[in-house]
This record gives C-alpha cells, structure tokens and sequence, in this order.
C-alpha cells in the first residue's frame, strides 16, 4: 500500500518522521479522514474545507492548494486500486529546531486504511455509549489531539461501550470521535451545535433531517436522553449509528429506531447518487 | 549528537517514527525533561518519579525500569560529553494498527538539546506574560498534548510577552511551560496546587521558600496579582525567572523583586550542592 509523503508516493510501512516534528514533540498537527466508495473519494469538497480550516486556524500552510491536492489523492487511489477505503490526510507542525518554536514547513502524510464497516446486527441493536465530563480543546479545530480519547479506551471497554459522549455541566457537546443525534416522541431531531468538530456526516444528516422534520441545533442535556426515542451517533466510518443506552439510561426500545434507520436508508442513497 | 531510541545509540538526525505512532495519529504520549550540571543530571529522581508517574497514568509500559533507564542517560551523556544540556525523554503511544487503538509497545526516545539560558539583564528586568482561560486536560499528567500552548505562540509574540498564564473562571492554574509563584506585601509566598502538572524546579522552591516564609498553597485569584509585591515562574530550563507584568498589571515595582532573587540564589546553590 502507497502512501503520499512530502512529495512522493511512498510504501506506507516505509514512512517515518523525524523526531523533531512537533507532532511527536507537542502533539500538534491537523487531519482529516474521508471515504472512498468505488474509487471515488465521497463529499471530498467537504472534507477540503474542513481540512483546510482547520490548517489555516493553527497557523499551518499545506503544501498544496485544494486543486493540487485533489490530482494527489485521486492518483494514490489509482495507484493503490482498494475501492472502500479511508483516506487520512495528516499536516503535522514540521520539525522543530527547539521541538517548541512554529517554525518550519509542516509535514504532510496521506495514507489509505480499511474501514471495519458496521454489521446489520450491531446496527439493529445498537450501541452502549459512556459518559465523561470533558470539554476537548478548540474544539471546531480537527486536531490531532486525542489525549482523552485513546486515555479512555480502557475504561470505554470495561464498562462495555463503543465510545464516550463528552458533556459540560450536564450540556452534552459530542462523542469522542462522533457527532450526537436525539430523536425525541414527537419526531424532533435534536443536536448540539456549539463547542463541537462540525462533522461531514452530520451536516449530510442535518440536510436529510430538514426535509422530514423539525430539527434543533441547540444545547443538549443529558436528562433529556431519559425520554429520548432514539439516539443515535454520526461518522465518516459509522455513518449513523444508533446507540441503545447511555450510561444506565435505556433509549427508547433499547434498538435501533425507526427515524435512525431511515435516516440511514437515505444516507446511503445520497452516497450513491453522489457517486 | 547521539540520541538514544529503542534500545539503541544512534545520530539524532537519524531517528525517525513510523507514521502509525500514536503520537503522530493522535498527540499520544508523555515526557519529561532535566538538566545535567558539569555533565551530571540534576535532581534525576524526581524526574524519573513523576516520568514514570506519567507513564503509567496514560497505560504506557516504559521498556527500561529506573535503574536500566538512569544507566542508558549516563551513557548518552557520556558519550555526547556536553556539559549542562537537556535531557528530554519522550515515550509515545507506540505504533497502532488503526491509529487509534493503544496495542502495541511505547517507543522511547531520549534526546539531548541545549538550553538558552537566562540573561542577567531579562531576569533582573522580569518578563511580560499574557493570560488565557484553559484548562490543560489531565494536568498531573506530563503529557506531549501543547496543542493550545503552541497555539497561542503567535499572539504572545504579538502582545510582547514571553509567556502565557492559564486561568479557569479567574483562577490562576500555571503557565503553558512553567509554574506561578506570587509573592505578598506581607512576605507570603503563594502557589496553586490544583489543576496543575507539579513541576520539580516549583517543588524545590517550596522546600527553599518554606525555611525562611509562609508558604500558602491554595487557589489564586487573577485579582491578585493587583497587589502583589513580586510574581515569578518556575521551571526546568528558566529555574526562576521574575514575572513584571501580567496583562496590564504592573507587577509590584515591575521588576525582580528581592524575594525573587532570594530564592534563585538559593536554588543554584541547592543545585551545586546537590551536583
């Protein structure tokens, strides 16, 4: 498998950056991670603007513009010929002279990785989700910061959940690597909308939603998933996934819902008519 | 210059991460920096105390124990033989196949770098430092996460100052690389110890300040700084360095107060009596 790395393509397994990068020193880098569906990068104008804001926001200069970057991507699926694959794109804070100072050319990584794709079982039943109070830091900035994130994995599994739900002062803001989604009893849709990364899949769904339903963008409280219908998370690599309980509250049935799943149905078909 | 990486001496310049590593994926590792004095490390306990300390709070197995790790930083400072250096220790997440998931062996760099020291003129002046709310995430824990410190580098370079000081809600916390220290009208000596990562130059302040003044440790008010006599920062590469101004509050005769200068004349005598 080819990966892309400053100016060339490259096997994967032989990329590795010097020491010096503020990535490994400091943490700091930026990325974004879209799907390929028969070869095709889907929403990729999406992802670009996600991408290139979140580069221009910690002051980091791709190396390419969004034209050129596009001719990289589309020649590195050629190039690796895996149709269904995820594509990440990480700009890192380049090397370092004092491993602190922002001085230097960033360095870009693309590489292509397998999705595990969601089978129709786990979809139906659903997903546990745990809960952490946690604010992540710049927040609409798609940074390579998962300090809390991967520091929670072991707790995520031992308490036999999927992922972890963020909140404030009881306001729930997002998942750990998820954007959440409330279906209330009388078909409301309900997601935050401030202090959160602004998901692809979660602007397609909002879009989905507006067509059927009402839908509020506002601050969410956890109590209000004890008389939630459905729940359900948003992703590139889940797309819609529906959560049946939330710390010890059961949502709705305990399954996926009706509105989810169709809200599914129709993601699915957006992908295809996209394509 | 050699640096010490998986279990091998090697040029710095050659040392080079897979791209899977956690730290690159995701910021996922920690560290820990000292100095050597006359090619000796200073106060390398309680270093490797509150490194291994790090370590263990973010499930990360270092693949030396104290001993095996203190014999490989005396061989690199040997072989490097360049006297009063840092030396910076950095364990990262370890390469992951899904750059998420934390299932592999930690990589362990050990580097040498030099430090700029303090001018007689910059301490006896003090420094201008900025303020910030922020909330580093899992303070206590010496983590590579200076997403937000390296953030705001351009704006601390705009307003002039050298430093930026995080506050929660008007509650001082520490600096992005340094600890606070305010020193009262009435001779007090006062540092948060909350919320904070418990730098070891601050804990050797402490020890110092507590034989010859009331220490209190306890929340500070960013008021306060309003009427404090002298307001300095503690750390590894800057041991004591006088804060002048916080914002625009000129601190006491915004300059290097007696108390201040006290203290750094008893630490460096501290630091040749313990060499």
């Amino acid at each position: 498998m080819l990966a892309y790395f400053n100016h060339q393509f490259i096997e994967v397994e032989k990329v590795a950056l010097p020491i010096t990068d503020l990535s490994i020193q400091r943490g700091y880098g930026v990325f974004d991670f879209l799907r390929t569906v028969h070869l095709k990068p889907l929403f990729i104008d999406d992802y670009f603007n996600r991408f290139f804001n979140s580069a221009k926001s910690l002051q980091l200069n791709p190396p390419h513009d969004k034209a050129a970057l596009k001719a990289i991507i589309f020649e590195l699926i050629n190039k690796n010929n895996v149709p269904d694959y995820g594509i990440k794109i990480i700009l890192t804070g380049g090397c370092s002279t004092d491993g602190y100072t922002l001085n230097a050319a960033p360095n870009l990584i693309i590489t292509q990785q397998q999705i595990q794709p969601i089978s129709q079982a786990i979809f139906d039943s659903g997903v546990k989700v745990i809960t952490q109070q946690h604010q992540r830091e710049l927040p609409h900035i798609k940074s390579i910061n998962y300090l809390m994130g991967v520091y929670l994995q072991q707790k995520i599994k031992e308490q036999q959940a999927s992922e972890v739900l963020y909140y404030k002062d009881s306001i729930v803001t997002e998942l750990s690597r998820a954007n959440i989604f409330m279906v209330t009893y009388d078909n409301k849709i309900v997601t935050p909308s401030t202090n959160i990364l602004h998901g692809i899949t979660r602007k397609k769904v909002l879009k989905l939603a507006n067509k059927n339903y009402t839908v509020e963008e506002r601050e969410l409280d956890i109590i209000e998933f004890e008389n939630a219908a459905e729940v359900f998370m948003t992703s590139t690599t889940k797309r819609i996934l529906p959560i049946n309980q939330v710390d010890d509250i059961i949502i709705g049935e305990g399954k996926a819902g009706p509105i989810t799943t169709l809200l599914f149905e129709q993601l699915i078909k957006l992908e295809k008519q996209t394509i």
